[in-house]
């Protein structure tokens, strides 16, 4: 099976594990209000590489986990994801009004269903980690779960990397951002879920601490390609193949790895990140594989 | 010492622990953005009667517990009840621009910020169960708290009954709610979180399934008195005394129990709820005496 089969047939059952999760809070008797329920499911179903929850499932499935033990991780991590989008295509903030080819979700209800929608899908994903029926994780595992994800999530994470993102937009500050000030801010929008989603397969598996941490670090550089490749995604693609508006970044005056070194430069640094990240995972020999396969797409999509 | 004084000595210490926590997070190092960590300062300190968390410390203490081993259920209870008044306040929301006597959120600083910060306290409310010191909080009972406060707080609690309540209030569905749909809503919006308050306390303690299903069943009445009164103050108080703009719900179209009921049977149906939660804690002999002074504060108060 190619990498993209994979990555697609990976998609397809976080799909499904999200529909099912979205139907039970949704079932009759389970109180969450149909406009609420519909908004939330225009929010999450029917789009995305559904790349994070696909980490969480392969770095354990690397260090020998069962795949349904990983489940309720990934689906959670997917969650927190979804409702980031919301929010930030919000009109007070990136004012987006289409995401994956639909009208996004204030668009296509309102603005404070769009908030209340992000608001419970960001607490639908701790329901979930705390709930899901799955005899392969233990409490301790849960807690370990729920507290990483929400350490990656919250200001520290990527509400920590939106607020530095949106200051530099709206406010201008800093005037002149260096590029550490965009790395950081990068490290904690993109790269804190990346990190997490990489963490979370070795919770799963039971992998030690040094393990761990070093897929952690693979993550968070993976998360850093993923960025930056996206930036220059959005000067070197055109409309059709990405989906969304390109050059809208440079347009909006915002700053980027790419505005700030230049094309070449950046491609440059692309390939070092790309490095960094493959020497974390050396030492999982043939189990890391699919995960150097995925670095590659990373770095190397066109969409 | 009165009700009132033991009321205040216990927002005290909540006040103090709600510093720290913020402080923690926005201590250098973490991560968290000065702008971002001032609007959650904003959001959460100098403000509020804490009755959530007192009633989490007051119900643990009932059964026995240490006060500190209910501390961090006490402190993430009441930064989600911070986060939903932020997100509450917004324009598209209640479009508040005062709460307790200073600008809310979006009027100190943005909406795009006041959502943020809003996201951020929610988060740090999992963040801080999962990681706060605390010996005698054990991995089960941390994780038992982390899914309750989830789902009090989400969809099929407190975010679906702001949802409900917005419909109302927005879309004016339904066009003429019934005291079923009004119960329901308060039941979501403001019960699920005093329901919870109630059930952590015995969850702390380690009290058996019977005792804290009973706490439980009491919060939730104790929500509904408190919403209850808050819609006859609405009526009866003067915006002074109240610190907001009072009949501001009935200007606003806004569907309560009052409303539909009117006055003299609204008191009524208070003073039946009031009896109702009373029965539930029959059986908690004398140490059930500050819950029951509690009832009567929140069914008798005027401010």
């Amino acid at each position: 099976m190619t990498f993209e089969k994979r990555l697609e047939a990976r998609a397809a059952e976080i799909e499904a594990g999200l529909a099912e999760v979205l139907a039970g809070a949704a079932s009759a008797g389970a109180g969450l209000p149909p406009r609420l329920a519909n908004a939330m499911h225009h929010a999450v179903m029917g789009g995305g590489k559904r790349i994070r929850p696909f980490l969480v499932i392969e770095t354990a499935a690397a260090l020998g986990a069962e795949v349904a033990a990983a489940q309720p991780a990934a689906i959670a991590l997917e969650l927190v994801h979804c409702y980031s989008l919301v929010h930030d295509d919000l009109p007070s903030m990136d004012n987006d009004e289409l995401r994956r080819g639909k009208p996004t979700v204030w668009k296509a209800y309102d603005e404070w269903t769009a908030i209340l929608a992000g608001d419970a899908l960001l607490t639908l994903a701790f329901e979930h980690l705390g709930e899901a029926s799955c005899p392969g994780l233990d409490d301790r595992q849960r807690l370990a779960l729920m507290t990483g994800l929400a350490l990656a999530s919250g200001g520290r994470g990527m509400v920590g990397g939106q607020c530095i993102d949106l200051e530099a937009d709206k406010l201008r500050q800093p005037k002149t951002p260096t590029k550490d000030h965009i790395r950081r801010l990068q490290a904690m929008k993109t790269g804190a879920l990346f990190r997490f989603a990489c963490e979370a397969g070795p919770v799963v598996a039971r992998a030690n601490a040094e393990e761990t941490a070093a897929m952690a670090r693979f993550g968070a550089k993976l998360g850093e390609a993923f960025q930056l490749a996206d930036d220059l995604l959005d000067i070197d693609g055109d409309a059709e193949t990405v989906g969304k508006a390109t050059s809208k970044d440079a347009a909006a005056g915002k700053a980027t790895l790419v505005g700030l070194e230049g094309i070449a430069a950046a491609r440059a640094h692309l390939a070092e990140i790309e490095r960094e990240a493959l020497g974390e995972i050396e030492k999982f020999d043939a189990r890391a594989d699919l995960l150097r396969e995925t670095l590659r797409f990373a770095c190397a999509r066109r969409k």
